[in-house]
């Protein structure tokens, strides 16, 4: 039985830095809840920053693209990042597609998912439709004009979509009833936190696809390691010197350890440090919160 | 191998019906489809009346009360129907939590599904809300009225909601999530044909409450038993002399063979002859169509 082992002095921090050289940070739970930065986050990715390490940041979160990660990085004060440091998994779904699929550029992607979506294929110069147009969210019939299907749609990608509705999920399903088109999900999550509730995530709309179509999609969020995949299509990090930072065990840390990366829980999230304690080997480290390699500095 | 027989002959159909009292009908793709009524399906329910045969309508579709039902018989021109006779899923569902699990009328039961189920409830003099409720029409926000949990609802219906949303699934969620309420699915068909497309069914609806919530509904459609409980406890059919006519083996056929029943499956729905003939055993008869019955004694 191999302990987590908490951060709880200087020494500690400064042998992490020694191990590692790239940091994969989870967001939501890690860096900030919701709208409400975290303690000592700022001053902690500089201190990052100022020893030489490379900071990557890696959420399931599909809705955002990189620009709004990008503006609610600059929103809470902290500096120096750029757009390649964040993989979003519509992002990394879009590279995947792209990159590791091979799409053909002269075909569509159908979109069951928000904005971010959209705009990750636009960058990589595919097109999309579906999605967040306005004429799906009118009810459903068989005037519906959707039912015309695009000919040149290649693929389905399916993530969280907050604009979910009849519609959206007949026309999803008459596109994955074709066996050809490629069926991708940006992550599975069952639900996630929100101002004190628990609400339903991608998986849970992303689900209902599955389950009428019969079919499984290729998935790129945490902790598949087709997201893996994608950052490395990028980024070419050395692995053994990588460190994935998060505050879920089912995502985060199996992320980092079946991709071969160390990892760090956060406390700051939803795992509680009983339930921590339970684990075997996974994470190697926790702590209270980020903001204690910054403040154990001092 | 025990081959489907095909029903072809009056003195098949003489067997038929020395061999049953009771006959249990899926209604689409058996009496009709959609709003297209099948051949003869009007004079073969009346000559098996003349016979004295009971006829009782068993159908997934939980978006229709009986009384819906009832009007789609008379509209069609088969007489003689009465409420009793049908069981929708929605009713099963109704009948099953009064009946069989006792629910107390003090309680009230949150719909995540169309019309046909409030009312079955309120037939039985159980209280609902959600489902139909205009106000969950509008985007989910931190400010929804339903946010405020009703501490009075002590079950969950979930069916075929085309009206789906992410509020609706959101308060369904939040319901969910206390294991004292009851969690129920009128059925889990995962696509239903409607004017030659493939639409999604409730299962596909209630798959995404089940996997936010990560709970099994008690389900009360075909295939399952819990809707023979229900018929039999409104019934109390003599089940070696009842016989299932479906168009559906995964559902129809499977109900019959589960329920100890004899099983007919008619080619006018989804399924197709040469699909029948790779199964051993179930269905025990099948014909072109329903009106065979009537034809063949001509």
């Amino acid at each position: 039985m191999s302990l987590p082992q908490k951060i709880t002095t200087k020494e500690q921090v400064d042998a992490l830095l020694d191990q590692y050289d790239n940091f994969l940070f989870d967001c939501d739970g890690v860096l900030w809840l919701g709208d409400h930065l975290l303690p000592h986050v700022v001053e902690t990715l500089a201190f990052l920053k100022s020893k030489g390490k490379k900071l990557i940041f890696v959420t399931n979160n599909s809705t955002k693209s990189r620009e709004n990660y990008l503006k609610k990085f600059e929103k809470f004060g902290v500096k120096g990042i750029t757009k390649s440091d964040i993989f979003g998994s519509a992002y990394a779904t879009a590279v995947y597609l792209d990159k590791v699929m091979k799409f053909d550029h002269t075909k569509k992607v159908w979109v069951l998912g928000g904005q971010g979506v959209h705009d990750e294929l636009t960058e990589l110069g595919i097109q999309s439709i579906g999605g967040t147009d306005p004429e799906l969210d009118k009810p459903f019939s068989d005037d519906s004009k959707f039912l015309k299907l695009d000919p040149e749609v290649g693929a389905v990608i399916a993530g969280l979509d907050t604009s979910i509705n009849y519609h959206r999920l007949s026309i999803t399903l008459q596109y994955l009833l074709d066996p050809n088109v490629i069926f991708m999900a940006t992550n599975i999550d069952s639900t996630f936190p929100s101002h004190g509730k628990i609400l339903p995530g991608a998986g849970s709309i992303i689900e209902s696809a599955i389950y009428s179509s019969g079919r499984q999609p290729t998935v790129c969020g945490k902790p598949n390691m087709n997201l893996l995949k994608a950052i490395q299509a990028e980024h070419n990090l050395n692995l053994e010197r990588s460190i994935m930072v998060g505050d879920r065990l089912n995502t985060d840390m199996k992320f980092g350890k079946d991709g071969g990366l160390g990892t760090l829980l956060v406390l700051t999230g939803i795992e509680t440090e009983a339930n921590v304690l339970k684990q075997d080997g996974t994470p190697k480290y926790y702590a209270d919160k980020l903001g204690d390699l910054y403040e154990l500095q001092k």
